[in-house]
């Protein structure tokens, strides 16, 4: 399995997901203005694995602290949460694992822990983000992965492989899981423009583990699924809503109303740290657009005029009506998201959602 | 106005449209294979202008050649008939033009025409189609125009513009006849991978006509279109079959889908010689399929592993259903198509289409 981002003595080492297919490069992150400027730049991307950077380089600024005592050390980490939060604004896991460290940094420090304990419980707490983000890869595979049909054309956007993870991935997490199940699968890849994490990085990650992957630019899955070739689609998140609508990658809404129209089941796989019950709607969440720049040029190459505006938001949302199921690694929750969303966090009985 | 394709002296000059829109650099054909080349490497590419190119290519042939005699001649050009008819399979233009030019070329040498006759002729007939291809436009700019809303947001996807016809264009000349008829236009230019022909071309067109363009990933407009900033889509096509299905550049049919799921109207642009009422429905339009390479790299930078697979069709059939009106030269077809296409042709009552 691909070590997307690991402790390596006291730094941070992630490996450099812009640099990909072609080049292996790895980036060491000394402090938390390290691994902010990683994710902002989407040296490191994906949903689950942005909250884990987040925790790891939140414990890197108190390993890094000259600090003597408590106050001064809260001070810093609530700026470096503040420093972090304000990275990228759609992907909910980032804020996520940012809360869970400050809460769990608070808890420690009103039972009384000293400067050093706090530098050792909160890398241990960020590592622990990190295993059972992969913890939940592997559930959310296994249960995926069984709803997967043998002979599967499959269809996946961007990328939620072990790269956007801390490891094995959400929807290629699926797609492992069903391999693994002893199923045979073709995986077709949206390119996904304009970062082409589908194009570089799914596919490098699927031929890797020797899986029968077939590259498309976005614009032929309709045609692969006319043509009856492509009969399962599953995709990743960058947010859930409570009521079911799902932001993921710019594409994504595209992906979902070609599958509704061609009778394919549009499936979404998510940890439930994706899931955001405070916004109760697709409307309220943040789509984030970024440069022009990553739409004019590839590489070194402008393929657009210096004249013409640009319009790049980076996520769109898919409504829960065209969404199939979310597959968590508690279980597979179905409409009425609303509860079956809910019920995984023990908001309502357990039985609205199907194991 | 653009000059795509000209006489210079005695060679057929065109923009290569590989390197647009960063260099504006002409390539000059001297022979028939001259111009069979540039039109299998897309040094010129859009269903009107290659058959434009190929009329014009065959005229070079004649002009060239040392025969003495019209049965040399005769054979000569025949085979150059048969190199250029084996450049590209789905635009029928080039098999339009080429019959035209075959026609012509027969009916002249039964006439008792001689060498040089023919050479002149066949000239005049290749600047002929080139010639009545800036009218159709035009008249297409016209009535296509004034279907398009005050103050729209018009979708197209690929270049069907000066760039894909002797001038003027067919979707893009349904937005200038549109500008030219005093309304506020903001176009979406869709970029349209692999070749990315809306990014490099309709946007370097359009920003040359001071006309408002923004460069959008092909699975940017559903948002355009859910959000309404999109109430209009034109394209052109690269062949029509006699039941209304258009085959036109890959992602046409997404576009169609979003379009109808939207609720915006759907429009196709193209000329007569575009329609081919010998293919029945789109299932017998040959799609071509091209090299992996337009799809791993974009200029030098490599963009997929070497080692995953790539599905790579040119062009992609989107149903008539999807389709709310054909543009045409000669009138507005709608449904049903198989009536109102071949009155076109006068084969049935004229009031079948809509003038």
């Amino acid at each position: 399995m691909l070590p997307t981002i690991a402790w390596q003595d006291d730094a941070v080492v992630m490996v450099d997901q812009r640099k990909l297919p072609t080049r292996e490069v790895y980036v060491t992150c000394q402090t938390p203005q390290d691994v902010a400027r990683a994710i902002k730049t989407m040296v490191v991307r994906g949903a689950p694995v942005i909250g884990v950077a987040a925790a790891m380089g939140l414990a890197l600024g108190l390993q890094r602290s000259p600090a003597a005592g408590t106050k001064q050390l809260t001070t810093e980490f609530l700026r470096h949460c503040d420093l972090l939060a304000a990275t990228r604004p759609t992907a909910v896991n980032l804020f996520w694992a940012i809360d869970r460290m400050k809460t769990v940094f608070s808890r420690r420090v009103l039972a009384g822990a000293g400067v050093d304990d706090l530098r050792r419980l909160m890398r241990d707490e960020a590592q622990a983000i990190h295993d059972e983000d992969v913890a939940s890869c592997r559930e959310i595979g296994r249960l995926g992965g069984a709803l997967v049909p043998q002979d599967a054309g499959i269809l996946t956007h961007c990328n939620a492989g072990s790269l956007a993870t801390a490891g094995y991935g959400t929807a290629l997490g699926v797609i492992r899981g069903a391999v693994e199940q002893g199923r045979t699968v073709r995986v077709f890849a949206d390119e996904t423009r304009p970062v082409l994490q589908g194009a570089r990085l799914t596919a490098w990650e699927l031929v890797r583990d020797g899986i029968d992957t077939t590259v498309i630019a976005d614009n032929m899955a309709a045609v692969l699924m006319r043509d009856k070739r492509i009969n399962f689609v599953v995709v990743g998140a960058d947010r859930i809503a409570a009521n079911g609508d799902v932001a993921n990658k710019i594409g994504t809404y595209t992906v979902a109303v070609l599958a509704r129209q061609h009778g394919v089941p549009f499936y979404v796989a998510a940890p439930r740290s994706t899931i955001d019950l405070a916004t109760s709607d697709g409307s309220g969440i943040p789509i984030e657009e970024r440069s022009r720049r990553e739409v004019t040029h590839v590489g070194a190459t402008q393929i657009a005029p210096d004249q013409a505006k640009v319009y790049n938001p980076a996520f769109d949302v898919t409504p829960h009506a065209l969404v199939s199921g979310i597959i968590t690694e508690r279980g597979v929750c179905r409409a009425p998201y609303s509860t079956s969303l809910a019920a995984l966090f023990d908001r309502v009985p357990e039985q609205a959602v199907a194991r």
